[in-house]
């Protein structure tokens, strides 16, 4: 059992839309992000996703809206509900979702990452 | 779909080690309470508990070892580990764990709360 310091983790690292795990539970995990710029639209088959926004202005584009999440906020995307990130400037994001969840969704894209690593 | 500003959830309420429900995925609740004083022991039998302390410095005692937890960082504790949480000034915190998880676990106490309220 270790006390994990967030930040401390989010400093590890500085690349963009690259996911890495930072705690496990019940078959969940909590991972971090930093994200800059657009990524690509996709949703998720089976698994619901939460967005909670450590530092910035994150924007999340549906089919019909667009909804702005700002620092110390959050945003479940219910399975099968096509979204598309975006970040005009830096955010550090914290997601809460299944182990097994990809990022890009059903999707398979260049930014696709296949294997988080724990931090 | 909505977007949740957990500050704003946070000062919805006052009372202490009353957690409430601020959004639901997969089965598992994310939850926010103040804390302040003495929580009683008590375990989970089937589920891993999250605490991410987002004000204040939460301790939580351990039969073996005591954590302390500040702002901004969090500890996973699986499933049957004994603890108690204490906290000498408030703390808000967040929590992430499965719906059915009591606070309390599987002591029935006078603090347990058996119903919780989505806010």
């Amino acid at each position: 059992m270790n006390v994990v310091n967030v930040q401390d983790k989010l400093d590890l690292f500085s690349d963009h839309w690259h996911p890495r795990i930072i705690a496990e539970l019940n078959g969940q995990a909590v991972k971090i992000a930093k994200v800059k710029g657009d990524f690509i639209w996709h949703a998720h088959k089976e698994e619901d996703e939460l967005f909670f926004v450590i530092k910035g202005t994150l924007f999340i584009e549906f089919r019909d809206e667009t909804k702005t999440i700002r620092e110390g906020e959050m945003l479940v995307i219910p399975k099968g509900v096509e979204h598309r990130p975006y970040a005009p400037e830096e955010v550090s994001l914290m997601l809460f979702e299944p182990l097994q969840t990809k990022h890009t969704g059903t999707v398979d894209h260049e930014m696709t990452k296949t294997h988080l690593e724990s931090i």
